[in-house]
């Protein structure tokens, strides 16, 4: 079936995330049917319009597109396996957060019942669902993505990354780790200056400043890994490790656990000892390939 | 001395850092008299305009601020012990890397000599000095800071924070949590993409516009934390334990070292087994206090 503007739609799992997905679509006047594995989740978007499907079976049968957003890929099978010869000739788009293996396992299931397959992964949290500022990833059927890409729009910015329907996993999970890793610096640095009664809300305008310069250089040290390249024209990787002590020391000294600073410090101190003191810091990151450390 | 866009200044300490920071000063058209405890690295700035000091004492004497960079506050004092009696009455701008204890250290030190202190903390590197982009970080005497304030913005754009002599060196360290934090969340990223061989250069933009926008949360982060509300309206804890699973799976999957990772999913545990799963992962930060984990 063609995509439109007003694609019926089906959504299974009505967590915060589903019933934002669900509202979402409503919002932008798709026929929305949707379906919860426990009842009582589908009050408030049957009020918006909403049908409420009585089976995962009867949801499915009622689009050609189902947006599945699950706990996890165990609940995607549980759900999916007994209603997947409704869904051949469908298209699954599974928002479920996962693994790419688990997203390929279950690409492969898709295929060997008829099912166009995408799967995605969600950069936003509930509330940004079905503005410009929610990025979700996509990848897996690439014809199944553009037949039904307007439709997905209403969830977010729509991206596309490719036929493998792990590779949205892969880059969920990656800008997820590198969050994370920005959160965990952040949590350190205030967790410091709190030490000596620095107010957070004192303290943060700077850092935002500072990590959005910092920001600034992570596209010469993608440059650096892609070319091998990683010859330091300043702070090299043996200066950083010894100033970084300070950091350790300090963070003692004001009573905050070294806990997530201290694996960078190691890791420093492992590019030195490897012989690479004298380059630059993007040297570290082929050390953390585990299966051909040194490379 | 009342301070002018031509003061005369002293350097003591020529490494990169030093020879960028006495680089600027000459732009400026500071008259600048420069030592270093090795001979042989003030070439280039004589050449420039430069007056090279035969002794640490005769550097001191030549300018009323004398502004020191080298390796470690131990060089600091091997360096400045022997002509105390020289600074007596002058301005001294310790701009080395350490501890908010051993600037507090030097300050006292300082001050028994009747040496006017300022600390201070460089966050750029030595290209980007003399440029606004460069950002310094001043503690300690407010008097010498101001009386120097002008002189000190040819080195960057100059920030105080207070008499706190220890106070620049504790932001300087946090805000370099913060970048290593960030950076190794990246290292993280680019090498899981890089394991399916993605080109670094190829992900980071996405890595770039995910950052920029997970920044903008961190001053509701701030504020959770100085009100002790951490309510959370969407992503908790727990759910945040749950699915950091994922990136850990999936990061051994594909070989990557789970290193630079590891300790955000352990501290997302242990705030769960806190009894802290409900709420937002602003309260992840109280734990990092060893003082009084807990609280």
């Amino acid at each position: 079936m063609a995509d439109s503007d007003r694609s019926p739609v089906s959504v299974i799992g009505l967590g915060a995330m589903g019933r934002a997905l669900a509202g979402a679509l409503l919002d932008r006047g798709h026929p929305t049917t949707v379906w919860n594995r426990t009842a009582g989740r589908a009050g408030e978007l049957a009020a918006r319009g909403a049908t409420v499907a009585a089976t995962a079976a009867e949801a499915v049968a009622a689009s050609p597109v189902t947006v599945i957003c699950v706990l996890d890929y165990e609940a995607v099978r549980e759900t999916l396996d007994p209603v997947a010869g409704t869904l051949t000739g469908r298209t699954l788009v599974n928002l479920t957060n996962g693994t790419p293996e688990q997203a390929r396992t279950t690409a492969g299931w898709a295929a060997g019942h008829g099912v166009d397959y995408v799967d995605g992964g969600i950069m936003a949290v509930p509330p940004m669902i079905g503005q410009d500022g929610a990025l979700i990833l996509y990848s897996g059927s690439q014809e199944a993505f553009t037949a039904h890409e307007r439709t997905l729009g209403a969830l977010g910015t729509a991206t596309y990354l490719g036929e493998d329907a792990g590779r949205a996993s892969l880059y969920d999970l990656a800008l997820l780790s590198a969050m994370y890793g920005m959160f965990g610096g952040f949590f350190h640095a205030v967790a410091m200056t709190g030490s000596e009664k620095v107010p957070a809300a004192e303290f943060t305008p700077l850092v935002v400043a500072w990590l959005n310069a910092m920001i600034a250089g992570l596209p010469a040290m993608a440059a650096a890994l892609d070319s091998g390249d990683h010859s330091a024209d300043d702070s090299n990787v043996e200066m950083q490790a010894a100033s970084y002590v300070n950091l350790l020391d300090a963070s003692r000294a004001q009573g905050v656990s070294t806990e997530l600073v201290e694996p960078m410090g190691a890791l420093l101190r492992r590019a030195v000892a490897a012989g690479r003191g004298a380059g630059a810091v993007s040297s570290l990151i082929d050390l953390l390939h585990t299966d051909h450390a040194g490379n």
